[in-house]
């Protein structure tokens, strides 16, 4: 995708090496980096499973892969005068994929995922990134819009806290929108902030509902600032997208989840988004929940119309060949 | 907004005359009217409360607006061979508004919309709507993509129910997508199908979170088939959008709400977002809320991060005067 161009000089490396590597939110953690604002930083990010999967994993050895080291992140950078209270501006100038990555979900007593329930059995998607695209089954190509699924600050509560869940410092929060040109602002709990960044995605469908983007290690290249005017409670954003593949309007197929409970409409809403690509489509039953997670949109149409709320899934029909 | 044309003649019209208008739906209505497949069927619309609101009315005529006789749909419409199990066709042709619209909110008491508790008095405005423009305060213009918010057939289960909730048959869902050549697949339930619309907005967000649209009486113009060959249990649809204000991307804020409750999250997503609107953008917080609920669309950004699912509000910031 085409994104807004920023002029920027990388002032700080932060490779990949153990040293640069921690899998919890810590605000004890010693700063592998300290700087000044403006300065911008490139990360060298790790994949989610810290590389327990690599590109000639298959499905037979998804059991194996432990699910406890995620998130590896790197980081954390301290900068310099940013204070409780404060909000750190991190202005996203490009994000970098290595080549491959992988959709992964998880057997069903893990319990990981929207649909533990509905798939038994594991399910695995090694990618071919080249460039701007992704190539799935059956010709579907998906573009790429690389994002740090995980991006935040240290919680101000000390101690140990899991990488998985996002928190109001941010974290794991899988905005997809977070792309290259895009500005995120997180409300600073302790001193220095204490940045982290990682389990970065070459794309992602709104909801991450198999549990994995298409998980790829990756560099982030971030420009900080400190901004002592604002004042904000959870990370707010700008961007430009990308909302659609193509970046304008396409034709896209969409399913509805009306139920009484959100969490309920969001999974009728996906589930018959994977009847309609094995019906439809001639994918199978995993490929198409996989597909979901790395492509298909999940939108709030209405939470008023009491007692029943709707969920939209939405897929682009513009990743299907001719 | 640019959407795809289609030709198309008009079969039938069915005028808003009382008997055509009905306030429940109900498998025992006589039909108002009973096509062919592949008629083409134009409806006039009345608005959500039925004529209790005109451009006249003020904030203060608010609590004397009953919220009983919504919403008045036209029809129903039977589609001869339409039987239970098949899937009714509606593909839309046009949506012609009648020059003005209004967003409401009403009263605490009545708990109506996603945050009741946050707003003790009504809110209103009036919008003159000028072709593709509705006129909002301090400059801000909204694009219009007029939509029928209540679309559905008659439920299977005899006796009357309320227009208010969405259900399996469709009806209230709110889809803001589906306007003006979309095609929407809704499950036949009885015989002839029974098809009414109505409810219809000028411009929404994905999530109508202050409880209305830009409601405005409105034409709806559709064409009919029956597909006996598909089967689904909710809604499905397809539509080219627009997924943006503009049609392509293009500038938004974005703020997150980060719960281990998926409505929870949502609630505090359109609060920071109405903080954003009235902090950054000097509106009140009644014309944020009821901003949001015309043009801020809600995402469900990740819903897998356990224990806490991330939802996330979009301001097209194109909205907004240079």
């Amino acid at each position: 995708m085409a994104h807004t161009e920023r002029e920027y000089t990388i002032d700080h490396r932060l490779s990949d090496r153990d040293e640069n590597i921690h899998s919890a939110w810590d605000n004890s953690l010693d700063p592998a980096l300290t700087v000044e604002p403006g300065d911008v930083v490139r990360f060298e990010c790790r994949d989610a499973v810290d590389g327990q999967i690599d590109v000639e994993t298959t499905v037979e050895d998804v059991p194996d892969v432990s699910f406890d080291p995620v998130h590896p992140l790197t980081g954390p950078v301290a900068v310099e005068g940013a204070e409780p209270g404060d909000v750190l501006e991190v202005e996203l100038l490009d994000c970098q994929h290595k080549g491959w990555g992988y959709n992964v979900f998880f057997p069903s007593e893990m319990g990981l995922g929207l649909l533990p329930d509905d798939f038994e059995e594991p399910g695995l998607h090694i990618w071919d990134l080249e460039g701007d695209v992704g190539q799935f089954v059956n010709g579907i190509e998906i573009p790429l819009d690389p994002f740090p699924g995980t991006i935040g600050v240290a919680p101000g509560e000390d101690g140990t806290h899991d990488t998985l869940p996002p928190r109001d410092v941010g974290g794991n929060m899988d905005v997809k929108h977070l792309t290259e040109g895009s500005t995120l602002y997180l409300p600073v709990e302790v001193e220095g902030g204490l940045f982290s960044t990682g389990d970065c995605h070459a794309a992602q469908g709104d909801g991450e509902v198999c549990v994995t983007g298409i998980e790829a290690p990756m560099f982030v290249t971030a420009r900080f600032d400190v901004r002592s005017d604002m004042e904000i409670e959870q990370p707010q954003f700008r961007t430009e997208g990308p909302f659609t593949p193509t970046g304008v309007d396409e034709p896209m197929y969409g399913t509805t989840g009306i139920s009484d409970d959100l969490m309920t409409a969001t999974k009728k809403a996906v589930r018959h988004m994977i009847d309609h690509l094995h019906n439809e489509r001639g994918l199978t039953r995993a490929e198409a929940y996989i597909l979901c997670s790395a492509a298909v949109d999940l939108k709030i149409s209405e939470v008023v119309d009491a007692p029943n709320w709707t969920v939209s899934a939405y897929l682009p029909e513009s990743i299907f060949p001719e």
